[in-house]
């Protein structure tokens, strides 16, 4: 029931996150939707395509087509107030950000993968679907040039992994590996550190 | 016998249609037939990957490959004169997309989804090819921002799972939920109909 | 353990080729590392999906991330010196192009697809990588512009498919279609072969 509540603020996160950037791209209301479906759940689609856990979850569960429909409509109508919940919205995607990471995880362990492709899936289900969002606008997916989220989504992996050796209760093993997604993530965003450049400046 | 000739017009324009966005790119006779080929068998192949019908179903039926391949040397060879079967194409177009629909929608219900989901997987079948076209030439897709197919297949779709309520045969709900997007889409195009624009002019 | 050599230089190969390209689009560390992933893994990955043999093959090898990562830090530090590598590298890429070209055959031949199918399979493995990372680089993929893979591997792989009728033991097959492959690309850029152009200069 919470994560199922968290799950639900995540994928309006997501779906918001993508109508803002379909109406920057002047998109028609149909572009818009597809948009916001493609950013909420395309993360995990991937996942499950190349894990072979078919047919895809969002296709077994209509919540989540009901949720991103309704948050598609209500940022479309308030989108010149949504400034206003800019703080709420980057909470929710952060919190959803966290129990994604962990979820696509244990996909991973569920199909008795290695903990690095594990990780590596965590971080897909996470980040993936902004990915899509910027491909399908033709832009160079943000999370390639200003890292943001995905270093937060690996060490909330490697959390999980090293808790996993210790005698603890496998719920906080998923409860604490998830904060510490959330937790980087906003010392991140707060502090304004970024992965150390590649380039001369 | 007379939807497969329906399903194999309806290949030739979808082909076709890729080719000429591909010359316009200037791309290599190689490009120019990958192309053709994810133009026609894009939307399906997408559906088929998410529901876990594989191998996808272009891989095992010969007759797309050796049409596809046909229509893009016709294509390419008489590129120039192509604009005198505007109109053909666009009526094997339309109709490709109406048969599109409905078979996208059957493929759902086999895979025991909720309505909702098959008239997505029936939109997705008749119209992502297009997408997936527009992405590998770079460009935002055009059904995005000028849509033009979508909603017909959305009503389609819906039609098709208001007459299954009625004691009316299965062939029939097929044949009058094809014809729905057809005629809908004709109307679209003959009176120039969009969807509401979200952006002040 | 002669083929898994190949393997393993052809993965380099592919993966500093998305390094260059990511540092080239001034992608951060993270980005970087995806896109070499996906340059190297992303044609095996697609055919993997669209058979559905899944989970993914490099999900259940482990050696392909840790050479990936390795390549990856290895062409990262050393980016200005790559320039001398740079006909090893080309050496390493045609080689491991003719060896996915067969692996991608032979995987079609198993899920008892048709000869031509098994054709775009290999094609697919070998050329698709650098399709994704193109798409992800937000560039039209350089393959469908200036053909240099793709003709190479068909050829290849129809070689394969005419040896399989004569009364050659099947190691002979796969070394000497691959061979082919090698041959035509080297003779193909060596003396600057392109297909014929579509378009009046």
């Amino acid at each position: 029931m919470f994560f199922q509540i968290i799950d639900i603020l995540g994928t309006i996160a997501f779906a918001i996150s993508g109508v803002l950037v379909a109406l920057d791209k002047k998109m028609d209301p149909f572009g818009v939707l597809i948009i916001a479906f493609v950013t909420a759940v395309g993360g995990g689609t991937l996942r499950d395509v190349l894990i072979g856990q078919t047919p895809v979850s969002w296709m077994t569960n209509m919540t989540y087509v009901y949720v991103i429909f309704a948050a598609t409509v209500f940022a479309v109508v308030f989108r010149n107030k949504i400034n206003y919940l800019r703080k709420s919205l980057f909470l929710f995607d952060t919190i959803g950000i966290g129990l994604y990471t962990v979820v696509g995880i244990e996909k991973g362990l569920v199909a008795e993968l290695h903990p690095i492709i594990c990780i590596a899936l965590g971080t897909m289900t996470a980040c993936f679907g902004g990915v899509i969002r910027d491909i399908l606008c033709n832009e160079i997916p943000v999370i390639f040039r200003k890292e943001i989220y995905a270093t937060a989504c690996i060490l909330g992996g490697l959390t999980y992994f090293g808790l996993r050796e210790l005698p603890i209760l496998n719920n906080w093993v998923f409860v604490i590996a998830g904060a510490v997604v959330i937790i980087v993530r906003l010392i991140v965003v707060r502090f304004k550190i970024s992965l150390p450049s590649l380039y001369k400046e």
